[in-house]
């Protein structure tokens, strides 16, 4: 990838277009503009809050890209009929497809005959590696530190606080590594798995896979996907909680939001929440403890948000940061404080991690 | 199916052969015989301790069967090589193949190739329907009493406590059916969804859909898979707790397990485990609850048996029972008593179920 488009025609807004924004944050370089006819002449700082000056088009024609890549990622994840004359014309001027779809772009025979036809590529990267089965329960004797981020709802900034923590730690001179679990992080870092697009069977196989193909890295910040209280998606969150067997993880709120996304149900309380994901992580790991709070204040006003950072600390006792608005560190330096402990523990029970 | 062979070549053990002792116990009459020439001449009840008379033979030619099924469902579950030849033999005969492997018989080009010129077919009950998608939380409104087994470990014998209930409720006259979650239930009951073989993202969707295609029935008799607690299924098992949204819990417990199957992990108490269902359902149903206990004691004998019961009565004070060695009794009665109370519980609140 070198010139992205990015498709998000009709649904460029922060919920609907939660890949296109990851994308524009952390790729911004390579993203050369963002398709949306009905927001055409627009800018992607103006409408999404991320981007800055990267323009919004109205047609494939006004832009110059190699690559178009698909922005939403919707909850069953099919191509919208609307969009499949876009991607039609994209693949006939040759441009190459990035999908994250939970239907595979590249299963649909028009589509996949015209791109051969074309020389193109389409990369659909939910697609699960051919060779992963179920779990064999190694990834928790790994010598690496893994960091997981856990969230009181879908769609909270997980994979964001994952970035962000895993760059604060290699900022900090440590050999830190993201692991994707989902189509945008895999668009981001270019690696992971889609760990909701694998057979429920080998959801913890998949991701201690990943797990032990990164053991030259001291930290893992493994992105985590779902709740365990979001009746929806909490068997892929627990699968993944369980496959990766973290020593640590950041529980990720949403200081805005009061009922669970999709669902007509409130969010429990924080203090449930975390006994929740400490309870279901020590299962495997009896050290397991969530060490520091991300709060996304993003719909707050700044006092708003502040009240809702002191309210998270109060609750918890734990450090508490949003990593947009205040920053990193406290997460960072609660993540190595954890660590350095973490050994501290092993070393008294005479294992050498 | 009306005459079937069963196939567990070299793996007739209760712990292999889980798929054959389960077809064997609830569909006696259908099975005409046991192919193993490791064991040939020998009955199934001997070595299985179920399926009586039914003979063990040697080869495809000592016995008048119309139906290859495929007896074992290893973890992984691919079709072990030296079989495939019994199972080319067997299409060549013109009998049709039922499988419950992961890896589906019909996508394997030879047979699937082979199947069609002999006009015989390939039953991969594990396939998942092609419709199925994220779950919409609906299960949880359903007027249903949804009973849902759950275990402290996988292989306790949670499909078997779900066929007892099921079928002593029908006996007071109630209308009760069994929702088969994997293989073998589907092959004894030929419905219900394999949800181990479904896509993570849409297990709870998938379970979902079963409990809304039987809301004729008054009880739902849901079975489980793995375990909350072990690390390798814990994932699925979470997917169909909070897809099927279960009032009633039944945990059941193998009184002669002291490690979490395939892992080098002791299974955790009984209070903790109970604890951690009755949590994770009330995510869901606040109501919701275990209701009895069904241990497994056939590796013991009388007089442990008897100790085992008595221990996890004391420990939980429910209700508990081997089904086999003791009957359903108790269980029936614990989910008639549990039902009666949620419905005074709903009307007091104005619902009405």
């Amino acid at each position: 990838m070198a010139k992205i488009l990015i498709l998000t025609e009709g649904k460029t807004n922060p919920t609907d277009a939660k890949t296109a924004t990851g994308v524009l944050r952390y790729r911004t370089e390579d993203v050369v503009g963002l398709l949306d006819a009905t927001l055409a002449g627009k800018t992607c700082g103006e409408v999404l809050g991320v981007g800055g000056d990267i323009p919004i088009v109205g047609s494939l024609e006004d832009v110059e890209a190699d690559t178009l890549l698909i922005g939403i990622a919707p909850s069953g994840g099919r191509l919208p009929e609307a969009w499949r004359d876009i991607v039609r014309g994209a693949i006939e001027r040759g441009m190459e497809i990035v999908s994250g779809l939970h239907t595979f772009v590249s299963n649909d025979r028009e589509l996949a005959e015209l791109a051969q036809r074309k020389g193109v590529r389409i990369f659909d990267v939910r697609r699960p590696p051919a060779d992963i089965s179920v779990s064999k329960n190694a990834a928790r004797h790994s010598p690496t530190f893994r960091v997981h981020t856990v969230g009181h709802d879908c769609g909270v900034g997980k994979m964001l606080v994952s970035l962000e923590i895993d760059r604060g730690l290699r900022e900090r001179g440590r050999r830190s590594r993201f692991i994707a679990t989902g189509q945008t992080g895999i668009m981001i870092s270019g690696s992971g798995v889609a760990v909701d697009a694998v057979v429920s069977d080998f959801v913890a196989g998949a991701i201690e896979r990943e797990v032990l193909a990164n053991e030259d890295a001291e930290f893992l910040l493994i992105e985590g996907q779902g709740s365990l209280v979001h009746p929806l998606y909490s068997g892929v969150t627990l699968g993944l909680l369980h496959g990766c067997a973290p020593q640590a993880m950041v529980l990720c709120l949403d200081a805005s939001r009061t009922e669970i996304r999709h669902c007509d149900m409130p969010i429990p309380s924080t203090e449930m929440v975390l006994d929740l994901y400490e309870r279901m992580a020590r299962v495997l790991v009896p050290w397991s403890r969530v060490v520091g709070i991300a709060v996304n204040t993003s719909r707050l006003s700044d006092e708003r948000a502040d009240e809702a950072l002191d309210r998270a600390h109060q609750t918890t006792g734990l450090p508490v940061t949003d990593v947009i608005r205040y920053g990193v560190r406290p997460l960072v330096d609660a993540v190595l404080r954890a660590e350095e402990e973490w050994r501290i523990d092993q070393k008294s029970q005479g294992v050498e991690p």
